[in-house]
């Protein structure tokens, strides 16, 4: 129906592309990716190694070479830079607008990036790339393009067109133009709409609208994507300290912020400490994974060393053995709820938040009604099945602590984590489960202990 | 600096604030209100109960009001409108775009819904709104808003912009013109930009962008989430089968979108089997949290049945019973880090991905990593302080294998579950912990009991 919908990237496509490739056949090549959407080239590429993919890359008009190295997975990009020529990554930049450009700037070592930065052709974007470089990439300043249409609020709508139709070419989404006064101090915007619907002779300054968003450079990218969403802008300005103008932030940068924000998140819930993805090598994938398999294994020897402490009662009552990997489970399962509910609620920040004492409140009351439910189950099937009224208060008793203790510990991991300003998310995860292992053990052989009098 | 910066939700305000409320002084509550953003006085009003709130939106504009309302999160509103009567809701309707309104249409029951759509005054918005209600509020249809700026491809640039000087007030933001045939079939786009640049006698014909994205009304949510952020798409039209425009998705919604799916897979990893909010009532928390801790518990008592067939070895050798939260968290990690790998390898879907063999050979391969070292450094420390060759091979074999089984589970379970259409991310939660448990404790006792000869 559209292109986007026709261009069907096809096993047996995949078979005759290699092909092509392996034989350099430039002219299938350049034919069959003909008006192809850059992205869906770079999801081809991928499917090759750096030698390989340049080779197609040269065979592009530098335009669509350079929005497909954009597209690519950051590790990727990095490798294919080593193998490019610095003229060849500044034809690539000068393709760019400035974030995109800055963002494979960053990749490159110092010296080869003042190498680049001198080979541009376009003047202006040089001046751009060295602004934006010097900020962090995780704070305004360093989301921001510096691609965007000003006009000053004396101009009249007339002068306005002109200066849209003078950087049509280097503006790609303009949603709005940004209004500012002879310093280039933000005043306000004005919507493209506003502009078609006006007098070719009205004043800027008569028409355009005071109430914007917007955020100075150094403001982090979690408040960029707060503001972003909350208040559904397309667009936010960025302004210096003084109200200058210095930049945009657009709503897809801000898009691709926020899909990375949860994935991160679930990889540190999950126990992987890199961000690795599926096609990475074994040898990345496992060495993401074993630090937290490393403290799960350190927390698993402590409580070995645990329960040798009543290697005695054990011996005598080997039935205390059977329920350890339920408690330890279910102190792992509470936890986890726990802690992601806390921080999901960090995240969702409100100003009105509870005190912390009235979630703990709150979470003391779920942690009795579920302990309570759990422990009566549990005090009904091991009576039902043994008989020993022994072993089944042991197990309930304990598994009410374990509830309330794991409850306990999940909600004031992350809250404490937040305050430390690290990522509260690595609470959900193998940490919390270790800790509570632990917990769980202790509480069950204490309680165990005192009921069977050993 | 803007007005957003300004309206700093302080705990001051609140107290000021609900003084207000509760002594009705509505003088104070609109001055305080005014030029305030809606979704700012949506936050506000969370901290009422449904009668405060109704009282403060009696105060402002229906407009304003409306937007409010929109704002509010989901189970807030289904309480909202109880109270409220239909020529209330109709009245916010009128003010609403057609995806918000269909929104809440569906939030009420098929009887109310007549009436309140019988009720509107705008008579367009009415079918519009009958229209929508017809899709399921996961597809393209459901997502769509039926207000979009459409011009004949026959038309002037002058034409154009006099449709957009009608439709103006009911189109916020418009992004491009959609241009179509006399029969309403969508042909393609022209931006906002190319119309300000163009002269007013062009043809529309002459300048549209004939290569465009748009998605049938049938495409579900995920797909529409893949191809917008994919292409970097602000708007994306639907069309019916035959290819008629029908209305258009916004990159607002779709960001809303990505958030809830986000916020729902890390629930479901953590076991939390409804749509919880930290704020909602301790009942509902532990409902939510109930079924997963009871197939938890479920799992540890089928454990602790299966220990209980080893009750003469571990009575004889006590020493086995140390080891078992080891095995059991090895195996829990190991799974869920397998699963969160392959359930965000299917959420980014390329084409080429991997073969499930492939994948298989992979996981095999970095379990064999993983387990090699793991193995290693606890046959280290058991020997080291137990002196205990048995118990020092039984623990590292069984690790071994566990991590092997755990990372084969882990890997599997997504691939299948994603097969038979369930969201694969629920195999990341206590589902793969409570199956590595049992595994774990088969293989354990296995070895133990053939290691000790029992």
């Amino acid at each position: 129906m559209s292109e986007i919908m026709d261009f069907a990237l096809s096993k047996e496509f995949l078979d005759r592309f290699t092909l092509a490739v392996e034989g350099q056949e430039a002219d299938f090549i350049q034919s069959s990716l003909e008006g192809v959407k850059p992205v869906d080239i770079t999801e081809l590429l991928e499917e090759f190694d750096a030698e390989e993919s340049k080779y197609v890359l040269d065979l592009l008009a530098p335009q669509v070479g350079a929005e497909v190295v954009i597209e690519l997975e950051e590790d990727l990009q990095g490798r294919f830079l080593t193998i490019f020529s610095s003229e060849e990554i500044a034809r690539y930049i000068d393709c760019l607008d400035s974030d995109d450009g800055v963002h494979l700037l960053n990749l490159l070592s110092i010296s080869r990036r003042e190498e680049v930065i001198s080979l541009l052709e376009n003047e202006e974007k040089a001046g751009h790339l060295l602004d934006l470089l010097r900020y962090d990439d995780d704070v305004a300043g360093g989301l921001m393009a510096k691609e965007l249409i000003k006009a000053n609020h004396n101009w009249t709508i007339k002068r306005c067109i002109e200066e849209i139709r003078k950087q049509a070419e280097n503006v790609q989404k303009i949603y709005s133009v940004y209004v500012v006064d002879d310093h280039d101090k933000l005043l306000g915007k004005v919507s493209l709409k506003r502009i078609i619907l006006a007098d070719d002779n009205t004043k800027i300054a008569d028409i355009y609208d005071s109430d914007i968003a917007m955020v100075e450079t150094f403001v982090e990218e979690e408040e960029v994507v707060q503001i972003m969403q909350k208040y559904d802008l397309d667009a936010l300005p960025v302004v210096n300290v003084r109200g200058k103008l210095m930049g945009r932030i657009t709503i897809d940068d801000v898009l691709d912020v926020i899909t990375e924000q949860a994935e991160e998140d679930i990889q540190m819930m999950s126990g992987i400490s890199a961000d690795v993805e599926e096609d990475d090598t074994v040898w990345i994938i496992s060495k993401a994974r074993l630090p937290w398999l490393v403290i799960g294994l350190v927390g698993g020897l402590l409580g070995a060393k645990f329960i040798s402490l009543f290697e005695a009662d054990i011996a005598l009552v080997p039935v205390m053995a059977f329920f350890i990997p339920l408690i330890t489970a279910t102190g792992g399962n509470v936890g986890i709820q726990s802690s992601t509910i806390v921080v999901q609620g960090l995240a969702n920040s409100s100003v009105f938040r509870d005190s912390i004492f009235k979630k703990l409140i709150k979470t003391f009351l779920v942690a009795v009604v579920n302990g309570i439910i759990l422990a009566i189950i549990v005090f009904g099937i091991v009576i039902f099945s043994t008989s020993d009224q022994t072993i089944a208060t042991t197990v309930s008793t304990a598994l009410f602590s374990v509830v309330l203790l794991a409850s306990f510990m999940g909600t004031i991991t992350p809250l404490i984590l937040d305050k430390l300003g690290v990522n509260p998310a690595i609470a959900s995860g193998p940490f919390i489960t270790t800790a509570n292992d632990l917990l769980g053990l202790a509480v069950y052989f204490f309680v165990a202990h005192q009921l069977y009098g050993l």
